[in-house]
C-alpha cells in the first residue's frame, strides 16, 4: 500500500510552523509497512485543496490528510473531501456529547461554530479526539482510504497512535514489515565512505542502503522488508557487518545516537570523570555534556578560558608557552588538559584551543584547531585540525572531534588490556 | 509570481528529518512577496522527481528544489530538472575549484565523485555555495524559473540569503514592495501583550501586525506593502510607535537579534567585562556569549561548576552556605557571582544555579532558579524564578532571564545618573 500525507494549512505556506506531522506520520507508517511517496502542503483553499487531492488519488491508495478540521471558515478539509468522494456530512452525535462536554469541563460558553466540528462523512469510521474537539474519520470510496486527522500535533498523534494505527493495519493487506536502522559515522566524508561500499550501494535492493551526510557526520540508513520481522532484522544485521567491514573503525552509533551521549555512557560505564578547558569552543562541550541528564557522576565542572589571562592565572599555562609558541598551539592544549585535569580533580581533561574566526589569530589561520586529552596515567594525546566551516560549524566540529579522540583512546587503551 | 516548494529525499519521507527548508524558503519568499501555493516532498526517484516537477510546471511559474544536489548515485535532482528542462549539464570550473580547495584546505583527499558536484545546468545563474560544496543555481526555460538548493539547511539558508533572494527579486515583476520588522519582547507572555494592543490587532490591514512566541519570547511581526518602499517603512514606524506606547518597556531588539547579542553589544558600548559561574546552564550562557565574534574584549572566560566541589574549591563558596542553604539558594548564587567576577577579573559576575530537572534537588523543585548578578560598585542581586519547561528548555529560559536581568540592571544603573 502506497500512502500520501497532505497538510492542509496556510500558516505552513507562510512559513509559520514547521510540517511536523509529516514527520510523525511518515515514521508511523514506515512501521506499518506502507510506502510515503509524497508529501503535500496546500493552503485553506478549497479549489487548490480538490486539485491536490486528484492529483493524490493518482499516485496513492491512501491519503492521510492533517488540519482543517476546525470550527472556523477557513477549515474545510472534510467538505471538500464529501465534494470529492460524492459523501455528505452528517451531525456525529457522540462526537457533539463530547464538545458539549469539553465546553462544560473548561468552564467556556460554546459558540455555533463548534457543532460544525461534529460534522462528519457519512459512513466513515471515527476516530474519537481525545485531546481537542475535533474527531477524526477513515472513509472508504473505491479503493482508496481517505483518513481525516486533525491539525495540532498534540491532538493528532495520540489519535493516530491510539485509533489510527489500528485502523491502517487492518486494511494494509501487505504482511510486509519495514524495518530500519541507521548506521552513524564519525571521521569519514561522504563521498569517501560512498567509494568504501559502491559495490553493496550498486547492488542494493533490498535491504536498501541510503547515505546522508550533515554536521560533519555520515549516516546510512538501511532499510529491509520481509513478511517476517526477524528474518528483515537479520537482513540489516548481515548488511551492517558487511558494511563494518570495510569502515567500521568509523562507525560510532545508532539511530539517534550521538557521539557526546556515547561519551557520557563511555564515561559512566568505566567510572571516569571529565573536565574541559575550552578556549575556541567557549563552554560549547560542557554544555552539551550537561545537556544530558545524570552526568554529575561523571563530571564537576571546568573552565571557559578565553583570554590568556585566564590561561596563565586559572589554568597555569607557563608564560613562556604563551609567548614561544602562542595560545593556539600544541603545547598549550597540551598544558590546558592536564591542569584542568588537576584543577578539576578529574580522571580525563580536554582541552580546545583553536581559530574559529572570522579573523586569523596568531598569524594562524581560521580552522587551525587543537584538541589536547590528558587520560590520567597515559601520555598527553595533542591532535591538530584544520577545519573549514563558519565559526559555529568549527566550533560545533571541533566538539565532535573531542568526543570522537576521546572515544578512539579510550577503546585503544581497552583493546591494549 | 506564484512559487512551489519540491524537497527531494526520501530521508524526509521516512520521517528521518523534518521539512525545515520549506518553512525557511516560505518565510524568505513572503517577504519578497511571492506567494507560495504548494510544499511537495519527494523522493530520491528520478520517475517521482520528474512526475513532481510535471506538476508544478503547471501550478508555479517559480519552482525551487531543495536537495539531491551532493556526490552521490542518489542524488539526481540537478540531473532530472536537466532532461526536463531539455539542457545539458557542464562543469564549472569555478564551483571545480572551490570543491578542489575545500579538500586542499582541510587536507582531505578528494574522491572522483566529488567532482560531480561542480557539474551545472548548461546556461543558469550559479549561486556559490559558501559553506559546503555543491554550488546553487538558477535557471529559465520558458516562462519558468527553476532554482535548485542544497538539502543542508546550513548550506541553503546563507546561500538563499546571500544570493538566492537577489536572483529572484530581480525577477519578480510585482510593483509593490512588502517590507516587515520584527519586534522581540522578553518578560510578557503571549496572551498578556495581545490583550495590550488588542485593538490594534482588531484593525490591523496594512500594515498586519502577526505575533508569535517561542523559546520564552514573544515577537510581532508587523508587515506593510507599499509601492514606494520609503511609505512601507514609514507606515511599520508608525505602527511601531503606537506598540510601543503600551509595552516598549519589554521591548528588548529587533529582527534577528538575540538578548544575548543585545548584552554584547552594551558591554562592548560601556567597556564592562563580564564572566559566570554556571551550575544549572552547564556554560550555556559561556557558549552563548562566543558564539558572537569579537567578544574577547568583554569576556575573559568563566567557569562551570557543576558539582559542590568546584563551587567550594575553585569558586570559594563556603561550606556553611552550601550546609545551611544547598547550592540551589540565593545566597550560593551571590557567592558564585561574587567570586567568580573577582576569579577572573572582571566587572560583572553572573552565576546560574537551580534545578533543571528532570529530578528534584536539595528538595527544591524542579524548575527553581536562582541568577546572581554581580555588579562592581554595587550591591549583587539574585533573582528567584520557578520555571515550568523541559530541562532543556529551562536551561535556555535561565540564560535568557539572566541577559535579561543584566540589561535592566545596567539600565537603571544609567538611569541613575
Amino acid at each position: 500500500m502506497n500512502a500520501e500525507i497532505i497538510a492542509v494549512g496556510s500558516e505552513l505556506l507562510l512559513g509559520q510552523i514547521v510540517n511536523t506531522n509529516a514527520r510523525f506520520l511518515s515514521q508511523q507508517l514506515a512501521g506499518l509497512g506502507i510506502n510515503v511517496y509524497f508529501h503535500t502542503v496546500v493552503g485553506d483553499n478549497a479549489d487548490r485543496l480538490m486539485s491536490a487531492i486528484e492529483i493524490a488519488k493518482n499516485r496513492a491508495k491512501l491519503i492521510i490528510f492533517t488540519g482543517g478540521l476546525g470550527p472556523t471558515k477557513d477549515d474545510l478539509t472534510k467538505e471538500t473531501i464529501a465534494r470529492h468522494v460524492g459523501k455528505e456530512l452528517v451531525m456525529d452525535q457522540t462526537a457533539l456529547e463530547s464538545i458539549e462536554l469539553y465546553f462544560k469541563r473548561t468552564n467556556r460558553v460554546m459558540t455555533e461554530n463548534n457543532r460544525k466540528q461534529a460534522l462528519v462523512l457519512k459512513g466513515s469510521h471515527i476516530l474519537p479526539n481525545d485531546h481537542g474537539m475535533a474527531p477524526g474519520m477513515v472513509v472508504e470510496s473505491g479503493s482508496h482510504i481517505y483518513m481525516l486527522l486533525p491539525g495540532p500535533p498534540k491532538e493528532m498523534e495520540p489519535m493516530f497512535l491510539q485509533y489510527g494505527c489500528q485502523a491502517l493495519a487492518s486494511k494494509n493487506n501487505s504482511n510486509e514489515k519495514i524495518v530500519s536502522r541507521v548506521l552513524r559515522f564519525f571521521g569519514i566524508g561522504e563521498a569517501a565512505l560512498e567509494t568504501e561500499i559502491i559495490d553493496l550501494i550498486d547492488a542494493q535492493s533490498n535491504p536498501t542502503i541510503a547515505p546522508l551526510a550533515g554536521d560533519g557526520e555520515v549516516t546510512l540508513r538501511l532499510t529491509a522488508k520481509h513478511v517476517d520481522e526477524h528474518i528483515a532484522l537479520s537482513m540489516l544485521d548481515e548488511m551492517e557487518m558487511k558494511i563494518n567491514q570495510r569502515v567500521g573503525q568509523f562507525l560510532y552509533g545508532y539511530d539517534n545516537s550521538s557521539l557526546l551521549g556515547e561519551l557520557a555512557k563511555t564515561l559512566k560505564e568505566r567510572k571516569h570523570t571529565i573536565t574541559a578547558a575550552e578556549s575556541l569552543t567557549g563552554g560549547l562541550f560542557q554544555q552539551e555534556l550537561t545537556s544530558i541528564a545524570g552526568v554529575s557522576s561523571v563530571f564537576k565542572g571546568g573552565v571557559v578560558c578565553y583570554s590568556n589571562e585566564v590561561k596563565q592565572q586559572v589554568l597555569q599555562v607557563k608564560p613562556e608557552t604563551l609567548e614561544k609558541h602562542g595560545a593556539v598551539s600544541e603545547q598549550c592544549a597540551k598544558e590546558l588538559a592536564e591542569n584542568a585535569a588537576r584543577l578539576m580533580n578529574s580522571d580525563i581533561g580536554i582541552s580546545f584551543t583553536g581559530v574559529a574566526g572570522p579573523d586569523e589569530l596568531e598569524g594562524k589561520p581560521v580552522g587551525t584547531v587543537f584538541v589536547g586529552i590528558a587520560i590520567k596515567g597515559r601520555a598527553t594525546v595533542v591532535e591538530k585540525m584544520i577545519l573549514a566551516g563558519t565559526r559555529e560549524a568549527n566550533r560545533n566540529r571541533a566538539v565532535k572531534f573531542g568526543c570522537y579522540f576521546i572515544l578512539k583512546n579510550l577503546k585503544e587503551s581497552q583493546n591494549a588490556k
